[in-house]
């Protein structure tokens, strides 16, 4: 689930109460305790923080250590990507420091330096990094669909993000170096799980996005190697319900039910 | 000037009486002070600061309302990149909100919808932002110079930011849509130059990266369309000095002054 948690989403009955970042937090409390037995773990979207300012990176914080508290894993998704003694800020903030929570994202653009400072915090394979594939977006054909001696850059990086993953294998028969993948380009993500048969991979689009159970399908191998994320399809799906406002935790619960139902009646065929 | 302010770089004095968010904001305050004659602009490395969590952002925060009441312009090193309401998100959190700086650098690799939340912050040409094309790092290369239709991927990206900064055309001459281009590798520098007259750059690389001036004085023309930035070889300037930590900031300003001086040089010649 990914707590996207900004202002528009969040009920006016704690928006009307409290700040912009205390309200956040409630609310993310109340979809964690609805939501812990139905969902796999928290994507938390730290740009929609950022925006709220100290007080905002403080409603993170809180929030990773409440999920942690109750024994749930917590995926930052911070797309960082810097290099040297910048990279090594960056990890410890995410891995090691106030904010560190269990898997990241990171964006390759800068290359194996701007991951190489990551890679001392997942070497027991209790934490794991994921680096931008092939994005759900649009406009990710801009760059990452390009032709590069013979294939699109995004296969290019996925080569070398199976490589970089060959030193940090799991018992699981996964890398804890993963890839993000969207599903709005099924074709693609059907490839990429044929061709890297040990990336484990993180999987937007789903709902808001366009992608549906039959396409995320392609994101497994057995059932396993991968995990699907869906945000504002899920915190706020209350929104598609008359006075659903109230009982939004419990409408964010009924939807991560309806999700995983989806897409494991996909697995299964 | 660079402000990575970690705390290896902090003198002690401040380090031994405060917590180090707070030894930071002091070290920054007497940095700018003693240098504001003397450079351009002050590029604010944030994960210096998210590496000392809510309280290391809160002296980010502090750091760039100090600089621009002083009347400084500042550009906060951020990399961010991402799309649609997220990337609105980090566009308010560093352009307009509580973190807002003048300038931003932006990663291209989600393409057009990574950068266009951005775009509404800059029409005024009063903001502007700088896009990764090339960087100053060895492992640029993995994806950067990857042969993409006949010419390297960074060259691509180059085009596609001269292309989109032409509706932010301000009077100088130059689009309020720049890019990055490190000055370690000389020749890619100036090809880059050569090609998009319209493109304003900041070129990391010189000082503790190796470039010199006279590689990054072939980023300008008739002495504009670029600035230049060093780090840790101005403010740790007083690290080359015995008893040299006393005057830090005087030592900064030595070398401020010293590397203008280099690259003016080489522009006259």
């Amino acid at each position: 689930m990914g707590l996207d948690t900004c202002p528009s989403l969040i009920p006016h009955l704690y928006l009307s109460r409290f700040s912009a970042p205390q309200a956040a937090f409630r609310f993310n409390q109340e979809i964690i305790n609805a939501t812990l037995d139905s969902c796999a773990c928290y994507k938390i979207q730290i740009a929609h923080y950022e925006a709220m300012g100290t007080d905002g990176l403080s409603c993170y914080r809180d929030t990773i250590a409440y999920a942690h508290n109750k024994g749930a894993l917590v995926i930052g998704d911070v797309k960082r990507g810097d290099i040297a003694s910048t990279g090594d800020m960056y990890a410890h903030a995410h891995l090691g420091g106030e904010f560190a929570v269990d898997m990241i994202t990171v964006n390759p653009y800068m290359g194996y330096d701007a991951i190489s400072p990551y890679l001392p915090y997942i070497e027991d394979k209790e934490k794991s990094i994921f680096i931008l594939i092939r994005t759900s977006n649009k406009s990710a054909e801009d760059f990452q669909d390009l032709n590069c001696r013979g294939e699109p850059l995004y296969l290019q990086v996925a080569s070398a993000v199976a490589n970089w993953g060959k030193s940090y294998m799991a018992r699981c028969g996964y890398s804890a170096i993963g890839g993000v993948v969207g599903a709005t380009k099924p074709d693609q993500l059907a490839e990429i799980r044929q061709r890297f048969k040990s990336l484990f991979l993180l999987v937007p689009g789903y709902g808001a996005q366009g992608a549906e159970g039959k396409d995320v399908a392609l994101a497994f191998h057995n059932g396993n190697g991968a995990i699907v994320n869906a945000s504002r399809s899920i915190i706020g799906a209350y929104r598609n319900h008359p006075n659903g406002e109230k009982n939004y935790a419990e409408y964010a619960r009924k939807a991560t039910i309806e999700m995983r139902k989806d897409i494991e009646s996909w697995l299964s065929r």
